[in-house]
């Protein structure tokens, strides 16, 4: 057995406008980085956790890296002990996937411990426990794309259907992360339980032409059917200043600019590293302006999901 | 100018199980044949109708078909008068598309005889107005695949926005029509106003899930996305027999099986010819063995829709 597993998962974008709760994309950066090890007790703990202000449970059970850790153990049925170190590299309750990152970083080092023995479709049932525990409702538009990278669409939820969708190539993404913190459970409460029959036809419309412009590498359909008429309406409110920044980002040249899971971060999507610079630039200077204080994060869609950074094998 | 221009348009079907009013795709038989005439007058006529007993207007501004050359000769500014004979080759009201066809069908040829100086973009317009003149509502989706041809999704009413989707080889489809008929003004006010939140999410996971499973002609895929649940459900039980013709058509190897537009009609998509005549033979037994009478139509997808049959240059 290995010394110890260290591995990269990223954050994602889920939604991307019309496609709530079954769109996401996966990110180059930030991401979480986790480091297994294993101990000669039988005890899961969390030996470590850095960037999080100190706000995130030391309890493997309550924690999103323990409760998986502790799930793939009882699924593989081993005793193992293992010590966890989490670095976090991103803001808490933030819509950047978060808690995903986590889960899906961890699962990944403690299937790489145990020589790959489950596949990513096998680890994906995990890291939607853990995304329960941690948000109250087992969403996997983060977690999906945390593992598998890309952009994925989850079809269904019941049974599990997650389908993998080109992404065109070179596209960038930038991230405006406010100042603030958007509870997952609220953003969820305030959505609207019914939606009338010709907005959601409007909103399937859209869904359906966001896939059919990945798949022509179409820009142009991708800006057109971007657009969310069910949930943006509701939780930009939410957000400070958040149609100045989508307006400003839309005149720059995105793609598409929305609420990037359920927020406060806003995502623009880019066709180029350069356009992705000069929108970052012209998104912050709304916040400055405004005397905001919000991080920005410009990052290439990272096709490949998570990474393993360091191992040692005995 | 040509002493005369006959052309056919295709049956079509919409909806396509989960795209309510944004999917539909062409067949290659049943259609409509139009043929178009000049005349020395400033008058457009209809001057036969065959095929439809008796029931449709002979009154040009009431005919579909009329509807379409005297909006045509409007935008064009001609006072040409045109006499149309009409051939209907399907049942109306069955959810086949039937006042589509007829529309697009006097389209193409009346725009034949003008040298085809508007594109199908700019034809397609002037075809919904014929569409809300039959149906009280401007829905695109048979009139749109209709026109282009192939399998078409309509992303957005306002403005406008037909995609054309790549159709796998070899797909067929079989269609039962049922000896009753549904008015759409009916099938459409028994619809739901709203729809929760979750079922729309469902829905639209499939939309996107269908386009995706077009491009990669993943059969799969087209057969967990193809599922409606929100419009087949309210109006299966206007059609006889609807559930049991469905499970027979799949359980026979059906793709998916739905209700064709606003029905009776219900469709199976099947993954070749050889596979439609036993699915179409199982269907109509069902029908048989209740002693009901229904009509069986077998068809390619027609990726090229309208066709000129024949024209006479002077």
């Amino acid at each position: 057995m290995m010394k110890f597993v260290e591995v990269f998962a990223p954050a994602t974008v889920a939604n991307v406008g019309c496609g709530f709760d079954v769109f996401g994309f996966a990110l180059d950066e930030p991401g979480d980085h986790v480091r297994i090890t294993p101990s000669a007790d039988s005890e899961v703990i969390i030996s470590r956790i850095e960037g999080d202000e100190g706000r995130l449970p030391r309890n493997a059970e309550a924690n999103t890296a323990g409760v998986v850790v502790l799930e793939y153990l009882r699924k593989i049925h081993s005793q193992q002990g293992i010590s966890i170190e989490l670095y976090k590299n991103m803001p808490l309750g933030s819509g950047m996937g978060s808690s995903a990152a986590s889960a899906v970083a961890a699962l990944v080092a403690i299937n790489r411990l145990f020589d790959d023995i489950l596949t990513k479709e096998e680890l994906l049932p995990i890291a939607l426990l853990a995304e329960k525990s941690a948000c109250g409702t087992a969403h996997a538009d983060n977690v999906a794309p945390a593992l598998f990278g890309g952009f994925t669409l989850i079809r269904s939820y019941d049974p599990l259907d997650v389908i993998q969708i080109p992404v065109p190539d070179g596209l960038y993404c930038c991230l405006l992360h406010p100042d603030i913190e958007i509870r997952t459970e609220y953003a969820r409460k305030i959505l609207p339980v019914n939606v009338d029959l010709k907005t959601a036809v409007a909103q399937w419309g859209n869904t359906a032409g966001l896939i059919a412009g990945l798949f022509r590498s179409d820009l142009d359909l991708l800006r057109r059917a971007m657009e969310d008429h069910i949930v943006e309406p509701v939780r930009a409110p939410l957000i400070p200043y958040f149609y100045e920044v989508k307006h400003t980002a839309l005149e720059a040249g995105a793609i598409g600019c929305s609420i990037s899971g359920s927020g406060p971060t806003i995502f623009a999507l880019c066709t180029n590293q350069n356009d992705a610079e000069i929108i970052a630039d012209r998104m912050k200077y709304v916040y400055d302006a405004h005397k905001r204080n919000c991080q920005i994060y410009i990052s290439r869609l990272n096709p490949d999901g998570p990474k393993i950074l360091s191992e040692d094998i005995l």
